[in-house]
């Protein structure tokens, strides 16, 4: 049984504590919110704190808060020789007090508050300063998740990098699709199915295999015709901008 | 019983073989293919032909050609008030002969040699010059797949320049990403549950709800961060774009 403190009430914070409670092998001992009410229809509320100084030894604190709070909420965590996790994918593992035993426990996924989310298929990029705690790491990890890797602190930046053009703009360019079929009294829903299967492909082909499309093709007919099309600027500069990257990319090859 | 003649041996026309081979709704009675041995694994070889004097009528001639071949393949076909069809998502349907009575069967999907697909939930956007031949098309639709739209040119060439935007630029996105990995000595396994879960989340949330991250948060710290590690000219500039029209995007809502 790993004894468990979670900081946070966002996001992230909240699909911890959901996972954690569907095992038997978490002892979630404590959930530090400063916003009770944001946990509460979650843990047991005599769990839920808001003090610092009330935070009790565990085999591990994870800090489950943004990024520009992390640093001030590992300073207020007065427990010495105490293992503290974070788990952003931007902060280096130093970001922590150098008082704890430091280690980063990073789920890598997008969460939503309004969708539910099943950890076992989500990756946690782990990372310890000592051997031992990445032992506690690995085993909460495997308690979760049927995937964790072991990512140190500079290749855990670049996968957030990574992230964001896989995840944050591959959404926008949904939205991008959207917003063209909604101009053309379309439904979005028309698209849906070739979104599926564009992710789906990669699954069992690299990228470059799976491109297609008229800038791979050198389709210059195509690409003009579609340029003429578009009458916003932005998604023409886009448009651009994408073709000229996957033709540039193709006589790399 | 819809009988019907393909015209092509690409990546469509192949998937089309395979679909319509499947159901007996359909009688294929011919597949014109200039190179014989590029269907005979698929169809009975006493159906291929490769001299269009040979072409029977049908209920519906299917051509399955490169965008640049179809008008030449259209003025080819010497039978009278036969229904002719194309599956491009760029050409009007004007782009046939007018000699013929003309349609679009368009199935909306990225197709790979490689890659098996069920037809079943590919949307096929159907146009016709009169209402019988829709009733036609629509049937050939409902026998392969489940999901079928009235669509017209213009619409159908706002849905090819969208599809660009959520399949062909999004897998070039998979590329950038799988390129940061590798410099970094990272899986690009690691990001696939992200991107399934990405797709998946726009099949109950808009675009516009599902969107996170840096750009939509304007956290200028990570972004500024992110930009500073990207040595890649390209990549920064997809990034900056990217991350600017996210953020416009925010503004306009």
């Amino acid at each position: 049984m790993i004894r468990v403190t979670l900081i946070g009430s966002g996001n992230v914070a909240q699909h911890l504590i959901q996972a954690f409670s569907k095992t038997t092998d978490v002892d979630l001992v404590q959930v530090f919110s400063r916003r009770t009410e944001a946990v509460t229809h979650l843990v047991d509320s005599r769990k839920v704190i808001s003090d610092f100084t009330k935070l009790e030894e565990t085999d591990v604190i994870i800090i489950a808060v943004t990024d520009d709070a992390i640093e001030n909420v590992s300073n207020q965590i007065l427990l010495h020789n105490q293992l503290v996790v974070h788990t952003s994918g931007s902060l280096a593992m130093t970001a922590l007090h150098s008082n704890h035993r430091r280690g980063v426990f990073y789920p890598l996924q997008t969460f939503s508050k309004t969708k539910a989310i099943d950890f076992k298929h989500i990756p946690i990029c782990l990372e310890a300063e000592n051997e031992t705690d990445y032992q506690t790491l690995e085993n909460l990890a495997r308690v979760i998740s049927e995937v964790h890797y072991r990512v140190n602190s500079e290749q855990r930046r670049a996968l957030h990098v990574a992230a964001v053009f896989v995840s944050n703009f591959v959404n926008h360019l949904y939205q991008i699709g959207d917003d063209i079929c909604t101009e053309n009294h379309l439904s979005f829903d028309i698209l849906k199915p070739l979104i599926q299967e564009t992710a789906n492909k990669i699954m069992t082909l690299s990228p470059n295999e799976a491109q297609t499309g008229p800038a791979k093709r050198q389709d210059t007919t195509t690409i003009n015709a579609h340029l003429s099309f578009l009458t916003d600027a932005n998604q023409k500069e886009i448009y651009k901008l994408l073709t000229k990257s996957i033709i540039d990319n193709g006589k790399k090859l």
